[in-house]
């Protein structure tokens, strides 16, 4: 193992990804809970507002993830491999996506969230991200594997649960008494809301990854 | 090519990777036969049973490219390049999600499959995961590269099989006197059947890099 | 950077990749213009004639990146990351097999397009394909860095300008007074066409990551 000994001496030079990991990380908590936030906000108009903010986060998320393509172009040396970062950006940046597609949605489709799946997706949406956040700071240090590997382990568990929560609620609609329109907008807005988790659970998977290989 | 001649030098240390790869794909093959048999069972409560039985084989899958993962993490020296062995175990984890997913919508969906398509792409599937199987196999003997290559030109023949069988339902169903919540139901599924081959064409075209790579 | 120089020392020898990019990035474009012409073509027929085409031009796409691969395992030295080459090939794969994807449907399904969403797709595919174009032949000569940059900043507005496109689409079809099959219909396509400008921005990246690593 004489050359991964060579290799982590230049290491610490490059802070510079595990700062704007963190940065997107940070962003996406804020989603999760302006997300969350606007779920539980009755008065329609003023939920939209909030979930209206939604869009500045997911651009600010693009810039940063910007910057991360910039710099893997800039550094000939990065702290973990290089696919592995191409891997977890891509993977962040698709939750903030995901997450600002699906309200925009629940704002322009204005659907019936008649078995209330909306707040019980959001719940799950907001523990995922704080276990992502978790596991994302855990990189800077690796020493605390426990809770990085506890946190990627409750991901994969929240990541079913958004399964089952989308098949529950996609068998009560096929039996409801509403329109194929009314259907297929919930659809849309549900599966794009487990998406959220599937992404989740992809950058989980890439932070496990990296933190056995140094570890 | 000296570098080359060096690596090759250490591969044959690295049997994990074959054994776990071809646990896989063995792993596969019973769901492809479970999944052929459950769909060809007139009783559709013993076929839930059986079908029901391809969510273990599922999770069994899921651990096995877990452990694909954390040895990737504990290994310097890999059989083949670290992003062929990230892309093939992913697309192979895929193709169990997808035909576990599709097993659980006809379990949930109960749908009326009028034109014989589940049956028609129970074939497809079984021949497609057959020949992954020869293919996975064909990677730890790269001197039979013949049976490996006409494997993988088979599953891309099979994916476009499946891509003209999910066509011509479509076409079908959009011109049938069925209700628009059976026609999403139908389409949900056959579009999940129509994945699974796009998947072992992904896991084949992987294998094939590697062929040509190290042949 | 001692270690780069003496890898750039390589590079010249592999104009193979660059080749192979270009006939894929022009063969690209002649699918636009074909997609642009056959949309503008009133007779249904002709139209469908025409649109025909591309899957000749898609199977011709096919077989060059079939080769990029075969080319990718034969090369130890290649003109940049192996890792990009593979993003590059695929994402660019990808762009076609959409483009004819909703063709095959538009000729299919035989749309009431009553909003002309499809000639404004094509306005916008036609543009987002002659960008990557134009950043796919700035890959053999880095020095035009600034046109190349300017390129890919492009495609990103217009995946914007797809992604509006398609919301604004939906909001108007689910106002509309027309049967759940038609909408449903409308959806498929007009999102596989949204897709083929989120391909474009994916090879974009990839575009823009290989100049800032090399240039």
């Amino acid at each position: 193992m004489a050359i991964d000994s060579v290799l982590k001496f230049f290491l610490p030079k490059d802070k510079v990804f595990y700062n704007l990991f963190e940065e997107v990380a940070t962003t996406l908590v804020e989603m999760g809970n302006v997300f969350k936030k606007a779920i539980h906000e009755t008065d329609i108009s003023k939920r939209n507002v909030i979930l209206k903010l939604l869009e500045g986060y997911e651009q600010k998320n693009d810039e940063i993830t910007h910057k991360i393509f910039v710099e893997l172009g800039l550094n000939f040396i990065t702290p973990f491999d290089r696919e592995d970062i191409h891997y977890l950006a891509t993977s962040l940046d698709d939750i903030a996506d995901f997450i600002w597609g699906a309200s925009k949605r629940i704002i322009n489709y204005n659907i019936d969230d008649q078995y209330n799946t909306l707040p019980a997706f959001a719940e799950i949406i907001v523990k995922s991200i704080h276990s992502i956040n978790t596991s994302v700071y855990g990189l800077r240090n690796m020493r605390d594997l426990k809770s990085t590997i506890e946190a990627c382990i409750l991901i994969n568990s929240l990541e079913n649960a958004a399964d089952d929560l989308l098949d529950s609620t996609m068998l009560k609609l096929f039996s409801a008494n509403i329109t194929a329109v009314e259907l297929i907008k919930q659809k849309d807005i549900y599966q794009m809301l487990e998406t959220v988790t599937d992404k989740c659970e992809d950058a989980a998977n890439v932070v496990e990854s990296i933190i056995i290989k140094y570890s």
